[in-house]
């Protein structure tokens, strides 16, 4: 796989995780107004985005596997990244929703 | 280094460290239930194995610095990846328990 | 670019995002001191440094978008996730520091 196709993989990578990212930030702004049923609405809507990303994320782990030769790109990199991010923010902000919940602060 | 040896290196993190990062999210849940020796032992444990994923990497820069040719892999970088992350996760959950146990929420 | 200067500039990516990191951990610390004021003086302390670090990683996307071809580097890629990982504790700190201000535990 060259460099072209995986930039392309790269914003598509980008873009959802980007927008995932998104909407988990307004879920917990939600959940500092109390509004959990909102918060809970947005994680839905942010891991639907999430998915795609990681499903793309997923073919080229699994082209590699496969025998497939990927090439280094630096906005792949810097998607990746992002991917992960998105991950450990999620992960991380789904428990400060909770404390939100449990202490009513 | 080739990529065959990069991504048995690759596997190695991967599994240490999500090891790692599943001990600190079970860490998290026993000090939700007020638990915070058994929170404290969880996260003991999962430092072990957070030391084990984090010496292949070390070792890896270290050959690199010494001239090594090391190839890219996406494998590889994704188990990078992984092992931020858990480092992350690990550093902000142990913040998370002790506001648990400040606020005895 | 070759694989030299890029090792260069992951040392300095490193530097300034690993003070970021310090600097966002302090503000948390002093957060748990009841010092909001020490806290936010540290926060835009912090980012002073993380731009410095996101600045070299930009011009850096811009190059390759331009059609300069970037080779892989472990080190580089260190620094790439280092500086992600400064970014995204630094998010979740600062929401770790509000909820302090708003709960007074």
């Amino acid at each position: 796989m060259n460099n072209e196709n995986l930039d392309m993989i790269g914003f598509q990578i980008i873009s959802n995780v980007g927008t995932a990212r998104s909407l988990v930030m307004e879920a917990l702004a939600a959940a500092k107004d109390g509004d959990f049923v909102s918060a809970e609405e947005k994680l839905e809507e942010s891991n639907q985005y999430f998915v795609e990303g990681h499903k793309v994320h997923a073919q080229l782990i699994q082209k590699e596997a496969a025998g497939e030769k990927v090439e280094f790109s630096l906005l792949f990199m810097h998607a990746e990244d992002q991917l992960m991010s998105a991950e450990t923010i999620t992960l991380l902000v789904k428990e400060m929703i909770e404390m939100y919940k449990r202490s009513g602060i």
